[in-house]
């Protein structure tokens, strides 16, 4: 096995996950550490980097490259946001030291839907990632979608990240699963209801009339209470897919999926269903390509 | 003070108000108890209303008319729902005898949008009170829409409902404002707040996405955070009224507005700034109009 030459780290809101990599960028070892920065007291992400990630995957002396959350006024420092339109190199052009060989990748930002600004933290590392992976798709236009908890839509033109949207379709599917009339603890993962959802979802207008639908097919007693979180996932998933691109001017005929396996999938189904390709790519691997290029940069 | 000759109650989820009416439908007295059927013990509707109600409205002996979730599996009895299209005297033939003199107006019943049913429970009431009011919209058709916590929007035709959609405007909100990133305490009275927010609603469509616009603002230092459930309020009724009537097979010129004032307003500058005419009507005094017209035909 290589000697591991760098440090890198997905370091979001709930979670740390770390890598070293060796001088190709192949995987030496890797440790998730319960250290998203919602969970860090002001002022401690140096002290815990230094004590626990590094102690853990015996990386004590290597170069440190971050992306996520960690670059957020909650995280370790501010890293400015770079503007789009923006690749691999204008991220690698504003990275912030935030110690000796440790740097912090910046967040993009972009003119939103509604006057003020869209951003992202930590999706633009894994999509420079995944161009660096497939150099045939830094070349024309392209549509990729990275599904979550802020559903990120993306417009990709000759390498570089041109505008996006985000969707906050998994926060509706998580707070109106938990705290809503439609409230239940099953698992969304029954198909028959996740596509009765997606046919539910129109042309993703209308969407609190539509939501009401999945209480109706209950109290009608057309459909089992547990069935209602998949159907759920549907209908908002359903909802996101038919109208999101367009906010970007784009009516899509392929989109690139990527994060997620299992959310992929369903995002994957619902484009299918719609007439759209849609191709899905593992957003991990992604993400290690993408720090592994600018940590080279560093 | 003439006699009162009927108790009538409109008896919800979480609270029950209730009036006694002489012989010509005028209030004599009203009371709200805090004996919503979701705080009710299983069985106990009937002696609480003997024992609270009706001692605390000297109404010992008079007939009584309810409506609402009373009817529903958690209230007094299931009252079955009278199906659409549905006026005046098809609730007056559908009522459910509880006890001597005490009946239940149903809910009302029809296709949804979606394949399953919709229903509404106490704002047919309402409406059929408000028609009983305003004979010259007994005639014709008519679009009314009754905002809450589940909006109903309603196609009247010649005196009777035709059809009628629900939207989950008001619980949304709710749950966004209470449980989400957008969470906040701040109360949703800034006026230009608001119609920012109505402006990013665009046509109703995309709005997971449009949601987002809400914490950007923010983020981006356009906008104090306390402004942000002015924002969501006007962001989600914009998104209703943009999209809903379509859904009935109506694109509205007019609306007639019935229910808790201060929604009405808001939605009423909703459909104004959307070009629709629109008109509020107090949904309490509609409420004991129908109570007293169903309870002289029970």
């Amino acid at each position: 096995m290589a000697d591991a030459t760098l440090l890198a780290c997905d370091w979001g809101t709930t979670n740390l996950r770390a890598w070293t990599l060796d001088g190709r960028g192949s995987v030496v070892a890797q440790r998730d550490f319960p250290l998203g920065v919602s969970k860090l007291a002001p002022g401690e992400a140096a002290q815990r980097f230094e004590a626990e990630v590094r102690s853990a995957l015996n990386a004590r002396r290597l170069p440190a490259i971050l992306c996520g959350m960690v670059g957020s006024n909650i995280g370790w420092t501010t890293a400015p946001y770079a503007n789009c339109p923006a690749g691999l190199d204008d991220l690698a052009r504003n990275l912030t030291a935030v110690a000796d060989e440790v740097c912090i990748v910046p967040g993009l930002r972009c003119d939103g839907i509604a006057g003020g600004p869209d951003v992202m933290r930590g999706e633009e590392t894994q999509i420079v990632g995944w161009l660096a992976q497939h150099p045939d798709r830094q070349v024309g236009r392209h549509l990729l979608c990275h599904p979550g908890t802020h559903a990120k839509w993306v417009l990709i033109d000759e390498g570089r990240i041109v505008r996006f949207v985000t969707a906050m379709t998994g926060e509706l599917f998580a707070v109106m699963s938990q705290h809503s009339l439609l409230k239940s603890d099953a698992p969304p993962d029954d198909d028959d209801a996740f596509d009765e959802g997606l046919a539910a979802a129109g042309a993703g207008d209308a969407l609190a009339a539509r939501l009401f639908t999945a209480r109706a097919r209950v109290v009608g007693g057309k459909a089992d209470a547990e069935t209602t979180p998949s159907y759920l996932s549907g209908l908002l998933i359903g909802a996101e897919v038919a109208s999101t691109p367009q906010l970007l001017g784009v009516t899509p005929e392929r989109v690139a999926l990527l994060g997620d396996a299992t959310l992929c999938d369903r995002y994957r189904r619902a484009l299918t269903r719609a007439g759209v390709e849609a191709e899905t790519f593992d957003g991990e691997a992604a993400a290690v390509a993408g720090l592994f290029a600018l940590g080279g940069r560093a």
